[in-house]
């Protein structure tokens, strides 16, 4: 067999009310803290962690200056606040843009220059500062990886820092948060957990221990996200739903993801479009395109959702698999068109030559790797 | 959901020829090796790994005195050695006694004292050299855990030191060491890891991700270990046994072991009966015992084993799994009675004061907990 890695080296805790063991991690790993979150996320539960946080004599900076799609300018203004105030770790609360964003600043924190400088590898760094995190959305799976992606000021690309110094030391995994979410922040990001775990179980760089990962997340997602969708109160399927999210994010942190992100990726940077809604329109065309190149992998997908595939070969099944997404995404709300969020046949040479470059590694994990032309065309249907 | 904790921060690295990278990784990690192994491995791979230290520039000094069931003495002695001859990083080399004499010397090394004075809290201790396991037999997953078991010189008594800094830092998981195993250090390591996985996935302290790896253990080991017996040049299944295994050290580290392995060392600690033997004695004892305390899990090995469990209830589906287990035994040559090895009804009694004392912890993981009269029952039946 080809030679493999697998480490992982984050400390995971779940459960409801396991926030409540955030002080004693805290104070193990620094004396203060920058709280990287959103103005929204912190009305809802800044005070809970504040409160934590200085029960457990862990000085605190708030940081809400986080954005969807982060900026690289955001998270160097961030790591120039940890330095000014002389914060010793970072604590990301929220969705993927707050951790992302604590990741960022914690691997810039007292190095010069800017985020892509080190994306590019124009310049390198060996320390970051302790980080944990704490996600209050079930979606990007960031609690469970090395990766952070931002969007550079200046050409709107968006890439991801990848380094092992980012992996957070600690991160919480809380279904109590999740209780009090709007639903259009339970679909999305319930999509892109799913969608991680898809996309790297389908991955050129998968292996065994990313693809039980992979499975196992799948699995709990397509169970358990329609469950919390129509009733936010099923405490028991939100447990898994969180899980779901973290091994997916795992898995993702193995063998990354294919198509679907690295087209999804120019829309989000250029237009500002949430990252899981970029997501959801460029599926069923992803699928369409790639299902007879994985036909085994796709009819496990087609069972995972439903699908009678008795009878059936694994290319029949491959295309059941299409259908069956496309009436789960509209179960639960979330089939939607690229064309609903701005974006226009003018926008796709652009795209796609976004796609095609800056996302071109993730691109070449897809089992069929489409050439500019196809990937146009991918759009274009999704439009 | 209960709260549940998943740490586990090994650099694991899989693949024919992957020991290749062990240079790199040692030189990281220090400059002088200790490398504890037996005699017979050594033999058989000790100028391959000297070699790629060597060429590394990593110095290294031999510790062979390692035994079946490690006593605390040996661990004391390599110990020792380390500190004499200013060793900075442990190498562990062979089977779960030399991985574990390793991680012991490791935990030792520096400090005051033997290490059941650890293992029993008389005393504590905050370091540990860095240690890297390379398993050459798949059994134990001591490569994939913080525990390492040790018998007492004294009493016999067998008993694990647990602590998060003895996880090795780099684990090699090589099948090109697998290729020349004698028959019987196929069988028997590999029910070892069938049963950590099984027992695992039963424990009380059992949690989701620690369940994903027990299954996929179990699923891995029934379909893999019967062709590396019978064909052991079965690369491909080689390199599923040996996942199977150091997901199934994962998951006992999660979630620990149950009956047999409480009444099992005992044997192990008092008669010197190697670790798997002791095991494959008890399973059918313990499968009785234990099967309508959790038909649904015994109900899931019955299908795993193979058996047709279709319009049959979980309580007869459990019941099918232990005559699937036996016939499993069987079919690789490994269906034993502990009088084979020198147990008679004259031991009963010590070795169930063994197994309800020093081994209570893990006696009351198992579904059921019997009582000394039943842990007596359970080695009768077994003799």
């Amino acid at each position: 067999m080809k030679e493999y890695m697998f480490y992982n080296p984050v400390r995971y805790l779940f459960g409801s009310g396991v926030i409540g063991k955030l002080g004693d991690h805290a104070a193990a790993l620094g004396k203060k803290a920058l709280l990287v979150t959103t103005p929204g996320t912190m009305a809802r539960f800044g005070s809970r962690i504040g409160d934590i946080l200085t029960a457990a004599d862990v000085e605190y900076q708030v940081f809400t200056d986080v954005q969807p799609n982060p900026l690289a300018s955001g998270v160097r203004a961030g790591a120039n606040l940890a330095e000014q105030t002389g914060c010793d770790l970072i604590v990301g609360l929220g969705g993927g843009s707050a951790m992302d964003t604590a990741k960022g600043i914690a691997f810039l924190t007292g190095k010069e220059g800017g985020v892509f400088d080190y994306i590019t590898g124009k310049r390198t760094g060996t320390t970051a500062l302790p980080i944990i995190c704490i996600t209050t959305t079930a979606g990007t799976g960031s609690e469970g990886n090395a990766t952070a992606v931002f969007t550079n000021d200046e050409t709107l690309d968006k890439k991801g820092l990848v380094n092992p110094l980012i992996y957070p030391k600690v991160s919480f995994i809380d279904s109590d948060f999740m209780a009090t979410l709007p639903k259009d922040l339970i679909a999305g990001p319930g999509c892109d957990a799913l969608f991680h775990a898809f996309e790297s179980y389908l991955s050129k760089d998968r292996h065994p221990i990313s693809e039980m990962y992979s499975l196992e997340a799948m699995r709990l997602s397509i169970e358990n996200l329609p469950k919390v969708y129509h009733n936010p109160a099923d405490t028991e399927a939100w447990d898994k739903v969180i899980l779901a999210n973290t091994l997916a994010g795992i898995a993702i942190g193995c063998a990354g993801t294919t198509v679907p992100h690295a087209l999804g990726q120019p829309v989000s940077g250029l237009l500002n479009v949430a990252h899981s809604d970029s997501l959801v329109c460029l599926y069923p065309a992803f699928m369409k395109f790639t299902a007879q190149a994985a036909p085994e992998r796709f009819a496990v997908l087609a069972r995972l959702l439903g699908c009678d595939t008795a009878g059936k070969t694994a290319g029949e099944a491959a295309e059941m698999s299409i259908g069956a997404m496309t009436e789960f995404l509209k179960g639960i709300d979330a089939y939607k068109k690229l064309s609903q969020f701005g974006v226009t046949e003018a926008h796709i040479d652009r795209l796609a030559e976004g796609a095609t470059t800056m996302m071109k590694v993730v691109l070449n994990k897809n089992p069929i790797v489409p050439t500019l032309e196809q990937v146009k065309e991918l759009y274009r249907e999704s439009l």
